[in-house]
């Protein structure tokens, strides 16, 4: 059976169901005239929808369809086999209830506006495949102006999944991220937030790559851009990514495609760890990484080893920010990256935890929650 | 066991499941990669989202907490328990999937955009407690603006009920529409839409009243007023509920408790029929408008015969216009109103079906696709 088939027989990914089956004396509390008393409780004291309704459980995943995996900007209709997709995911995984919430406008504010009118419905918003730039400037304001956590995988996920990878993978090469040179390639909804997270981790040298080399004050496409080069001291620092990768000791590729060699693998130092991350096609084959020298390489794909799967984060911290209502700041990102890390005894082959394991998502839930509840 | 910890209980009345347990092997094709094409067939056609995700199934419960059951305006975290005990009874009845939508903005314009910009979210839109006029303005807008059937149910869902109910009691008084004196007390959401509908089935004779009396130019509160009296031909008329009262055959009242005393009921024409549908005081006692002389009387109560109930209604209704994407115009509420008085034969305690029986929802869905099918 093919995807299509599946999608056609499935008849939706997701289901929606009442949470008993009512009867004519319950249907007097659940419903007219009983629910009265719960909706005034509830118009007076708003924090009381999480007692009484399913508002507790209940994740927005939010697109615009406007960045959808590799397709590029699709719209809202074909996003939503993906976002139906992720709400899946988020059930399986992360015990929580989700449904897609794919938007006809691309304008940001817009967004904004319509995102914050139907906060009460929800527990969370999950923000996914927005482009960049206008992501960052979406998840600050949501994250600013509503009270329940705002999330964007693509951006504080997947930051997640690859510093912990990182950590991981630095470990078993005897380097300390304080000593390393590390050139990361593409700086989008990933890239923005890997730098940013490698920094709270200690991290003092690194190189922001975009489509012109370094990024610099004469090439930056957006002020997103211009942090990221005062962040890194880039700011009057040119050259191509072949030469940004010059003694480096780790490239992390969240770009496109076919874009390095062996020959660039074997300018970077000793024991290179290469995150060749562009899907389907990383920036280089494994392969000829490996061949090249590559110490640890890892891949968005479940097809070599080091799948660096976003499925390992963003449950388990959605679940802990919806269930405790507390906001996804920087210090939730970095435990969340150090209980990933810490979760496995890596390998050169296994730098992270499978996915598919049930354990790996109750672990970095429980974790994140013990220790919010400690602090 | 009460409302309050009957929903503590619960926590939640709807559940989101996903539809089937993924393993590394299925997510391939429902999720990445896989679902890139289906993603692609989405946004070429945005048909197939119909076939490939949930959308066939998902309604909308949308409301604005601006009239919340007799609470009024209450907000949207008022209402959400009301529209998810909506969203419950959705599947219980009508086998479709829905959840709650409430919006914090009141604004009519912004709640028209809103929802326009979810509609590839959706298979249809089931409007709730918004206030009148507004919510007129809200239903016509964004029935002419999306594609998929919006439906208004203290609207159009309260008229369906009440004039099929008023036609098997007329049945059983032995008297024909065309030829009746009806006064309609109280022109919102409900009366306005009643009257429309009488019309439709040829009524003649119909007296609006609202709380000035009878509605006329000189009283009239908005442009829908207006048009009711112009309508009806009650422009120049003027005088008091009671006074409309006279001779007439019907009595519908959709406005507030304890209007009328058994003095009203005696003026009415022999063998009075009285609809005292406030909630959850009748605009006159049951037992007292029968000791007064009226032949037939409903309320919307369930502990007096003659409930009045637009769970009759809404589930059949939004089925079949959800499952064959078709919008709810005059013709299919006319139909509707036609199927649900046939659906019983009717007796003076018992002028509709019991809402209880799955039977009754499934015989009006399969009535009305049958016979949109068959033209």
């Amino acid at each position: 059976m093919n995807e299509i088939e599946l999608h056609k027989l499935l008849q939706g990914k997701i289901r929606v169901n009442h949470a008993m089956e009512v009867t004519q004396e319950t249907l007097k509390l659940l419903y007219t005239p009983g629910v009265a008393n719960v909706a005034l409780e509830c118009a007076n004291d708003p924090s009381k929808t999480f007692e009484y309704t399913r508002r507790k459980k209940l994740v927005a995943v939010v697109s615009d369809g406007s960045a959808v995996l590799g397709l590029g900007n699709i719209g809202p209709y074909g996003a939503l086999p993906v976002m139906e997709g992720k709400a899946m995911l988020f059930k399986q995984f992360g015990d929580l209830d989700a449904i897609p919430i794919c938007l006809s406008t691309q304008d940001t504010n817009e967004i904004v506006k319509i995102v914050s009118n139907l906060e009460p419905n929800f527990g969370g918003i999950n923000l996914e495949d927005i482009s960049a730039p206008r992501c960052f400037e979406i998840l600050k304001t949501l994250d600013e102006k509503l009270r329940i956590p705002v999330f964007h995988d693509d951006q504080q996920g997947t930051a997640v999944v690859v510093v912990a990878g990182l950590l991981n993978a630095l470990n078993l090469a005897g380097k300390r991220i304080e000593d390393v040179k590390i050139v990361v390639n593409g700086i989008g909804a990933a890239g923005y937030n890997i730098v940013k997270l490698l920094f709270e981790f200690g991290a003092r040298h690194v190189i922001p790559c975009d489509v012109h080399g370094i990024i610099n004050v004469n090439n930056a496409l957006h002020k997103y851009h211009l942090e990221i080069a005062q962040l890194c001291g880039t700011l009057k620092l040119s050259g191509t990514l072949r030469e940004a990768l010059d003694h480096a000791d780790v490239f992390i590729g969240v770009s496109k495609g076919n874009l390095i060699g062996p020959d660039e693998i074997k300018r970077m130092n000793r024991n290179p760890i290469v995150f060749a991350l562009a899907n389907p096609v990383p920036e280089i084959d494994p392969i000829e990484a490996w061949r090249a020298g590559a110490f640890i390489v890892a891949t968005g794909r479940s097809d070599y080893p080091n799948q660096i799967n976003n499925l390992l984060a963003f449950p388990g911290i959605m679940r802990f920010a919806v269930e405790n209502q507390l906001k996804i700041d920087n210090r939730v990102l970095k435990l969340a990256t150090e209980i990933l890390a810490n979760s496995i005894k890596p390998k050169v082959d296994e730098v992270l935890p499978k996915a598919f394991e049930r354990w790996t998502h109750e672990y970095l839930y429980f974790e994140l929650t013990k220790n919010f509840r400690m602090t």
